[in-house]
């Protein structure tokens, strides 16, 4: 039976759609409101666009199959994995068909040898990890939140280690991807580097579900690092603090991550966790390797953050005092919002050239006081990213406005600096207005001629990353 | 004046461009034999096509002129850097412009805090690399020869430092490009990371001249390490010195060069350098790093090397005695060609899951002897990529067809193993009927539908990479 609200935004293309679904996969499809609205945008403040229909296929063929009915019928097609973007990546703002693909969930094949696995688009990286640890395996690609490894890739996603392991980018060597025509292509392959034509897999990698559904990859993986070592140093000054990052890449100590917490976050985390570290600029550190090789990037590292004022460097290898001395970085978010309660964060993900890192932060902060915002900030700062979170009253329209406008400052004063507007979130919806500020014409219109390339009809999540200059919705 | 052979393939159109051309660029523009014949394949045993006209500009902007231009009179545009590719990548199979890159010649930032610099296509990366030096920085890629850094980055190169550094995938970061349009587009970004819209910078990169000619690069740099040891070990068997190779990168030893020479090209490197390693399979290796780390690694991958049964190692850090350590794979091209002199090699350039590396090398050397060809092997192992060169009388037909059904029985083994036709080398022409055998549709349809979209009327680099179901030329 089919719910009353399913056609809201009702065109003939979504009740044809749910017959022939349903009669596919009985009820693998539901048109349920509360489903349906856990299929729209529901971590960040973007407004919830709820799909009309959700789909569970199981395999990539019936992904296929759905693609092509909906293709039939002229209906968008959503992918979703575990919902985790703050773009609204997952939103369906002109309706259409989510297909949920969190029953693709098994590992096909782990290749020890070759450092590999292959996974269905559904697994988690924590899954996968879980699974790899035995191995002595694992895979270092760590958005905050547990992630499908597909939508990792769909949205070019990285996180902490990234300074060391690179992103999702670099971790991809092949996939299964269904394309707007329900076609099933397998591209990439299984060959450390290959100089095989155009780079199919690097244009799928971020292209955020528009030029097809990624069903199945194969990754990379690395060797569980034979020691890893965690240490916190707390600095005068946010310059010193990216300063001494600067030096540390520059001599190639091989640091596996590298975060700054300022001294507002420090602050949350204290409050949050029942920690007394020293309210300053904070830089949290992992370095991985061999007993020696740790030991000399330890000794290195310590050095230039003395060269800089940094406090003494506190340092662990045992996994419970690792944890304790991080708990401040894996406590962040929740710490940030605790700093105002009732108060949801905007979320911003600039990436300038790390030369700039300090007088962007620096600039920011001033910017933050001026207006009265309370913003901490957490950085990737080994790749020069950082998040800053106004907290923000999202019933007082005033403050909205204060806050969308100091976002926008940010955006802008990052793009200034040579940076861009999202170093691991992705375009998805909210920075469509922003990708159109950091690249001038032919650049935009490159894109255009891609997705009109693999998706003429316009149907693989339309409405994000690039405005068609011509709707064809 | 218009030389008597310009229009050999002749059409209405390069006699319009040569006559438009000549009015703007004056005696930078030639359809000279000798000149034409430079700027189509001269390096390998594909054979030679010359464009009708060679042109010299010496910027973007004349470069998009020269665009504009062609694509008016319907003319194909042949990017030229250094000529050096081996797979017909240059050649004018439909005759057209070359546009030679070589005067766009500067360097135009080096942003030391950043590890980045910024340069015209034409620089190559031993000019890039001596102007680094006082710096304490370098460019990392080393295909063997000078080439420019636009066409390695049209190439997706790579060579002996990519185990540790990547290919030029990783580390090209913007880019400006000629549309085949004409219009100058600006892609990337200088921010470490980005995940702002589709990767037109990966796509781009290994595109060959087919969706535009790159004009400007920016790349990654790197400090000079601390410490550089070279090292070379024999081991009894190719899968023993392969097994090394396994051990060392599942170790995470971030070993920098990692080179396999097979017994056939040690006794070849013997007679030329007049050397007396045992002619048996040879590692070459090098590690980057602090004095600790370095030798940290040596030990390590020492102790590994003996587990395998592998000699000696001997090593050195001083750069003349490393340079004498490395003689063998410096000048293994050459020592290849002097086992049969008057010969010239076929080639070749797969890749394989480094799982499958031995069991494709001995395949490989087998069905040489089966052949009566002889074909050394130099391997970047640490990918997985390895050259073998057959060498070949090219004036005997009967020789000639041995050797290619010799070279197709490896494409196909290296692919019946997971593998790639080119780990670095790229399609060209020559490796077009193997890209078909590589990719299944629709991934050489999503090319195609790539190709179609940036270069509408097929006029930048056409009859390279992949074949347009419908020929439009």
């Amino acid at each position: 039976m089919m719910p009353a609200d399913v056609f809201q935004a009702s065109t003939r293309g979504p009740a044809a759609v749910f017959a022939a679904l349903q009669a596919r996969f009985g009820d693998r499809v539901t048109g349920n409101a509360t489903i349906r609205e856990q299929h729209g945008n529901a971590l960040s403040e973007v407004p919830n666009q709820p799909p009309d229909l959700v789909v569970f296929p199981e395999s990539t063929e019936e992904v296929a199959e759905i693609v092509r009915c909906c293709r039939a019928a002229g209906v968008p097609i959503i992918p979703f994995g575990t919902g985790t973007s703050f773009e609204g990546h997952v939103n369906a703002p002109f309706g259409g068909v989510s297909v949920d693909l969190s029953r693709l969930k098994s590992i096909l094949a782990v290749h020890d040898v070759d450092l590999q696995c292959v996974v269905e688009a559904g697994v988690t990286r924590e899954e996968l990890n879980r699974s790899l640890r035995d191995r002595g395996l694992f895979f270092p690609i760590d958005p905050g939140a547990d992630a499908s490894l597909g939508g990792m890739a769909a949205t070019r996603a990285s996180g902490t280690n990234a300074v060391r392991y690179g992103t999702m980018k670099d971790n991809v060597l092949a996939m299964t991807v269904v394309l707007a025509d329900g076609r099933i292509a397998r591209i990439g392959g299984r060959a450390g580097k290959s100089a095989a034509g155009y780079d199919l897999v690097r244009l799928m990698v971020g292209s955020e579900g528009t030029l097809g559904i990624i069903t199945e990859l194969t990754l990379r993986l690395h060797g569980l690092p034979e020691q890893v070592a965690a240490g916190i140093c707390a600095f005068p000054t946010v310059k010193a603090a990216c300063d001494t990052v600067i030096s540390t890449i520059q001599l190639g100590i091989p640091i596996a991550r590298i975060e700054l917490l300022d001294e507002v976050q420090v602050r949350a985390c204290n409050a949050y966790s029942a920690l007394d570290l020293p309210e300053q600029p904070l830089l949290c550190v992992e370095f991985h390797g061999s007993p020696v090789g740790v030991g000399d990037q330890i000794e290195r590292f310590a050095e230039i953050a003395g060269e800089y004022g940094g406090g003494e460097l506190q340092w662990a290898v045992e996994p419970e005092r690792r944890s304790a001395l991080w708990r401040a970085r894996h406590n962040a978010y929740w710490a940030a919002r605790g700093l105002r309660p009732g108060t949801k964060g905007i979320s911003t993900d600039v990436c300038v050239p790390i030369s700039q890192l300090a007088a962007c932060v620096v600039a920011t902060k001033e910017d933050a006081a001026r207006s009265g915002i309370i913003a901490p900030i957490v950085g990737h700062v080994g790749d020069g990213n950082f998040h800053c979170l106004p907290l923000i009253d999202q019933g007082d329209p005033a403050e909205v406005a204060n806050g969308r406008a100091f976002v926008d400052r940010l955006v802008r004063r990052a793009l200034a600096f040579g940076g861009t507007t999202t170093g691991e979130h992705g375009i998805g919806q909210s920075n469509m207005k922003y990708l159109e500020v950091e690249f001038e014409e032919p650049a935009l219109d490159m894109m255009r001629a891609v997705k009109r390339a693999l998706d003429p009809d316009n149907l693989m999540n339309p409405g994000k990353i690039v405005r068609l200059s011509a709707p064809m919705l």
